[in-house]
């Protein structure tokens, strides 16, 4: 069982921080009263102000409708102690059973949106449905990040990368190189 | 200087083997007969088959002009041993330099598209437009990729991941999970 996690507003202009180094996130949603999770790997950031961030949901998850219907989701990034979590979410449908019971997660309230923060995540981004122009024909959806909650350590978070076939990247060492860059370059 | 690096093909249906991690690219074009090179960090994998690829590219950047005309581009994966000439490169603008001269890069034929690969890279991804939809609204280019090149070794190069002012992260180990897949999600 994970420990609670201290979190605090994040600016969201500045979510790329955590989106942008590719990590698997947690897809959480609502609709109907029910929730659910899904593991995604496909997502990119899109712009810094609005917040935007396009995600590929595969159409045969069950999070793809109840995304699509309540046109909001959050976004919520998992450390390495949750690997094998994440693994066990995305081999399982929401249609057969609740994830935040059978995994031992918690739904947290969200301040902007219906659908729940993962406790447990080192970040939180709540989202607001932006554009579907691309739901239809690539199942893309671009989000606005409307809130953001990031934990207060570690600073530099264990994050998983996945590389196909069962196995994952873990984040390594960090390299600071702002001494290169013009200043402008620095955001 | 760099030694060259021995490539082989590889499966275009399995590059998010290398870009699903999330690295910063490089991505390359060709059009009038110049060269440019630009520094990436914002793009997904959208599809397995056809293998489909966005990329965010600013319309600030002397590469969005070239790429809207000669619908093609190189995406170059970069390992830490290039981490300063990627942060350079991201630092100067193709209107002032040629890159490839400026940083002693070789430009090496491509087999399907004119944009030259980065002989210096670990895999080169040859891309052709698939989807310029979002273009206009948001920079966002849909490439396929229809010839794919990657290093023999390592089997996990150490990639660079942007998180923002100046700072990256480094690939660090490796997880594998197959085990707890169901089988059919091992692709």
């Amino acid at each position: 069982m994970s420990l609670a996690i201290t979190k605090v507003d994040y600016p969201v202009s500045q979510v790329r921080r955590y989106l942008e180094p590719g990590p698997v996130v947690l897809v959480s949603s609502k609709w109907n009263g029910k929730t659910n999770i899904m593991t995604l790997g496909w997502h990119t950031v899109l712009e810094f102000s609005p917040s935007l961030v396009g995600l590929m949901i595969s159409g045969g998850n069950h999070s793809f409708e109840m995304i699509r219907h309540s046109r909001e989701c959050v976004i919520n990034v998992p450390l390495t102690d949750l690997a094998e979590t994440v693994v066990r979410i995305g081999n399982t449908s929401g249609a057969d059973i609740d994830k935040f019971a059978e995994f031992n997660l918690t739904a947290q309230e969200a301040d902007e949106v219906d659908a729940p923060l993962i406790q447990q995540c080192y970040a939180n981004f709540e989202c607001c449905l932006y554009d579907d122009v691309l739901v239809e024909r690539y199942n893309f959806f671009i989000f606005e990040v409307v809130k953001a909650h990031v934990a207060t350590s570690p600073e530099h978070p264990e994050t998983i990368h996945y590389t196909g076939k069962g196995e994952f990247m873990v984040s390594g060492k960090t390299m600071n190189l702002s001494a290169l860059f013009r200043p402008e370059m620095l955001i």
